[in-house]
C-alpha cells in the first residue's frame, strides 16, 4: 500500500498547501491512504468542522490531533459524529471522540490510524505507550488492519524514538508531530516500521512554528503581555512522509515529503 | 569562507565517525573552520581532556557544549586552559570556561564561536538571547569577526527559531543542538544567517539519542530504577551543516551534512 | 477513631524523631491507626527493609511512599512481601507492591490507606484522581472501610486541594506530602474529609528539605556538579496531622502535629 | 520595628479582608511597615491601579507582585508612576517598574522591599539569587535600610528555603508567596532573618487557590476546555507573617498571621 502522512496544518498557508497540492499528489502517487494532522488548522489553534471537512475533501482519509485538539470548542461536538477525526488515545476516559479509527482506504483496505500524545514536557496524560499497545492489540497489523499509522504527538525526540522501537514490527509507520519542524531521520526500523521523529508542519516556514514571528520572538525577550499569536501568511510548505508497505503491512520504502518554497524539496522518487 | 558544524558527538560511535571522516572532509571541502558539539563525547555524558584533544586533532577548531558540559568533572579544570572549548555563555558568572571564543581559522580569518543554552524545558539559566547579544556585540560580524557561529543548545524548536530570527544578519550560522535528531529545515534566513533547528548527533542512530535503546524504552514504560544508560555501539553517522559565507560573513549557501549508515546521506554538492 | 499521619521521614533525624516519640504518642493519644510516609527514610532517598520494619515497630500501621519509592532498590523486592508498605497507586501496572492497603487497626477496625502521586511538576504518571477513585470504589468508606487515609504525594497546592475536594465525603483524611514543609491549612472540608495540603517532613528543619543545606543552596547559585546531597544531622521534628472520626468515618476534629525544636509546636489538645 | 507581610490577595474576598482588617491591625499592632502581595487582586489575575490604590490606602506601604504582575495590562503603565508597586527584580532589563523599593515607613525608617521570582517549575527568568544579591548590596541592611523584606514568589519549597539561607543575616524577612497556602514553618534563621516558606493568600480558602473550585477540579479530571476561572466569593482570610526587628534590622520575633473563617487563627500575641 501507499501511505502519506502530513504534519500539523497551521492556519491558512497550511490549509492552502493541502488544498492545492494533495488532490494531485493523491493521483500522481496512487495513494491508498492519507492522514493529516490538523490540530493547528484553524488559525493555529484547533480545528473547525468546516476545516476538517475541507481537509478530508482534499484527499485525507483521516485527520489526527494533539494538544490543541479542542482549542476550537465546536470540535468537542462535531468530533462525536466525524468518525474520521482522531484525537489522542490517552486523553482521559470520557473525552469526546476516539483515539484510533479503522479507516477504509482505497480498494477496501483497512488502515488503523492511532493518535497518542507524549508526556515529556507536555500536559499530564495517561501512558501513551500503554494506550498505543491497547489500540494495536485491538486491531493487530496483518490480522485486522492492512496498515497501521501511529501519530505520536510529542515534544521530546527521546519519547518519539522510544515509541518507534516499542511499536517496531507492529505498525507500518510511527511518525512524530508537534514540533512543527521536519526531522531528517526518515528510515525503516529493524522490525519493519517506518519512522520519522517529526513530520514537520504544513505551513509558512518563514515564521516561528507557523505563527507570525514577531510576537513569539518578543515573548522570549520580554515577559510582559503582548499581541495575540497569529498564523503567518506566506506561502505554505507541505511536509510529511511517504511510505510503501508490503503484504504484511510493514514498510519497504520510506521517504520524507517536503514541497514548497522554504525547505529543500523531497519526495518519494520511487513513485514518480 | 567554508564552515562546518557537527552536532553532539555521542560516545565511541560518534567519536569514531569524527576521527575517521573529519580529516578527509576538511581537505576535500577545503574547510576554513569546523566546530563540533562535544557535550556527550565521553560515553554520552560530558567530555574529558583526552577526548577534547582528539576532536581538535581530527580537525575541529572549537568544541561546544551544553547541559552535559561538566558531567565529567575534569572538564571544570581543563576548560580553564583549553581555550578552544566553549560552554554555554548563559551559565552563571563564575562558571569555569568561556561562552564564546574568537577562533583563528585557516588563513588567519577570525571566527566567533558562541554557545548558548535554551531555557524552555531545560534547566534554569539566564537569558540566552541577552547572552548571545552580549557576545555578538563584543565581536561584531564584519568588524571583529569574519564569521560567527552560534550553537543554540535547546529543546524547543520555537526557542531555536526565535534565536535564529533574533540573530538574523548578525551571525553566519545559528544552529541548534541537543535533540540528537537532525532537522530538515536548513536554509538561509532573510537577513543572511544560515539556520538549522538541530544539527543532529554524531553517533549511532539505531538507538534512543545515541544510547543503547533498551533502557530508555524501559524507562518510558516502567517507573522503577533500572540499568545505567550506555552509549550504543553500532556505526556512527556524522551530522551537521555546511555553510559558505560571503565577504561580509553572511551565508550564501547552506546544506545539511549526514554521512553514515542510517540516515539519508546529504552534503554540500557545491563543494564537491 | 483516632488517626495520626506523619509526613516524609527524612534520614536519621526523621527516623529518630519517629522512634523516640511515636510509641509514647500512640499510647497517650490512644491512637487507632498511624500512617507514616517513608519515602526519604534512608538517608533522604528511599527506604530499606530494616528501616521500614523500624517504623512499623515504632507504631506505624502502614508506610506510604512517593517519587523516591524505589531509590533503594531492595524496596522493589521486599515491597512484594511487606504488605503494609504502600506505593503510589498510579504507578504503571506491573510495578511491584500495591497502591492501597486495608490495614487492621487497633480493635479490629479496617483503615484503607491509599497513596497517589500528583502530576503537576512531577514525573509522568497515570491520572491520580482516577486511581484514587478506583481504590475508594473498591473499599468504600462506611461499607468496607471504617476510615480512609489518602496520602497525595504532590508538588502543587492546586492539585492537592483539587484532590481534597474531589474525595471530600469519601475519605476520612486527604493529606499532602512531598514538599517537606507543613502547611497551616488543616481543616475539615464541607463533606467531612479532613484536609492538610502538606504534612511537612519528619526531619531536621534547619536544612533544605531535610538535607544538609550547603549543597542545595550552592546548586541554585552554580550549575556545576558538586557534592552529594546528605541528610542533615540536627534534631528532627515530627510533623503531621491528627484526626478524629465519627461512626461514619468522617472527620469531626483535625489538628496539625508539630513536635520538635524548630517549628511552632502543635497538637490535638482535645486528646490530651 | 514592627513589620507585617500579607500574601497574595485573591479577588474580592482577599481585597475585602485587607480593607476591613488591615487599618485596625495597623493601629492595634503599631505597625511600622506593611507589605502586601497583590498579584491576584483583580479577580485572581493581576492588579489594576484602582485596586493598588485601595490596598495602599488600607495601610500597605508597598505592594509586591509575581508571575501575574501584568495580567491587567494597565499595570504596564501605572507601575511606572506608582513607585510603591514592586514587581520581580529578575524580570528582563527594560521591564516597566522596579524590582526593589526603599519605602519610608512610619517614623521615617527606611524599609527595602524586594520582590524576586523563583525558577523551579516557573517561567524562564534570570537568576533570582543574583538579583536579590544586587538589590541587597545596593541598600545594605543596617547601613542604608533599617529593615529589608524579600518576597520570594516561587513554587518550590527547596528554592524558597535556599533563598532564606542565602540571605540569612542580610534581610529582616524572607517570605515566600505564590502557592496560596500558608506554611507552618515561621521561624528565625540562625543569622537573624525571619523566614516563612509561604505567606498563604488573602482570600477565600474554601476554594482552589482562591478560585471557585469546580473548574480547577474539573481541569484535573478532564483535558477539554471549560469555564473561565473565577475568584471564589466566600469570606476571605488574611494570611501572612508578623516580624519584630531589633536595632540592626534583624528579627527578634516572628509569628504567622491567619485571621478569618477557614484556617486556625494565629497572630503575634506579643503585640497584643
Ligand atoms: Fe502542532
Ligand atoms: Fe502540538
Ligand atoms: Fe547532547
Ligand atoms: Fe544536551
Ligand atoms: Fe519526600
Ligand atoms: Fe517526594
Ligand atoms: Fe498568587
Ligand atoms: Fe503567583
Amino acid at each position: 500500500m501507499r501511505l502519506l502522512f502530513l504534519g500539523d496544518v497551521v492556519g491558512r498557508p497550511g490549509r492552502q498547501a493541502v488544498m492545492e497540492r494533495l488532490p494531485a499528489l493523491r493521483e500522481r502517487w496512487l495513494l491508498d491512504c492519507v492522514v493529516v494532522n490538523g490540530e493547528n488548522a484553524a488559525g493555529g489553534f484547533g480545528i473547525t468542522e468546516a476545516i476538517c471537512d475541507e481537509i478530508l475533501a482534499a484527499g485525507a482519509d483521516a485527520v489526527t490531533l494533539g494538544n490543541h485538539s479542542f482549542d476550537q470548542r465546536e470540535a468537542l461536538v462535531f468530533i462525536t459524529r466525524q468518525t474520521r477525526l482522531v484525537r489522542p488515545a490517552n486523553y482521559p476516559p470520557g473525552t469526546p471522540g476516539r483515539g484510533a479509527m479503522l479507516v477504509e482506504a482505497r480498494g477496501g483496505a483497512r488502515v488503523l490510524v492511532v493518535n497518542v500524545m507524549g508526556r515529556l514536557y507536555m500536559d499530564a496524560l495517561d501512558d501513551p505507550f500503554a494506550a498505543a499497545d491497547r489500540e494495536l492489540d485491538a486491531c493487530p497489523l496483518g490480522q485486522v488492519a492492512d496498515a497501521v499509522i501511529v501519530d505520536v504527538h510529542a515534544e521530546a525526540t527521546s519519547e518519539k524514538q522510544a515509541m518507534g522501537y516499542h511499536l517496531d514490527g507492529r505498525a507500518s509507520l510511527v511518525v512524530g508531530t508537534h514540533t512543527h519542524v521536519p526531522t531528517a531521520d526518515a528510515r525503516i526500523l529493524p522490525g519493519g516500521t517506518a519512522y520519522l521523529s517529526d513530520a514537520g508542519m504544513c505551513g509558512d516556514y518563514e515564521s516561528v512554528l507557523g505563527m507570525h514571528r514577531d510576537e513569539p520572538v518578543r515573548r522570549f525577550l520580554q515577559k510582559t503581555p503582548g499581541a495575540r499569536l497569529e498564523a503567518a501568511t506566506g506561502e505554505g510548505t507541505l511536509c510529511g512522509i511517504a511510505v510503501e508497505t508490503d503484504g504484511r503491512g510493514l514498510a519497504v520504502r520510506a521517504a520524507p515529503v517536503r514541497i514548497g518554497p522554504h525547505l529543500q524539496e523531497a519526495g518519494p522518487d520511487w513513485w514518480e
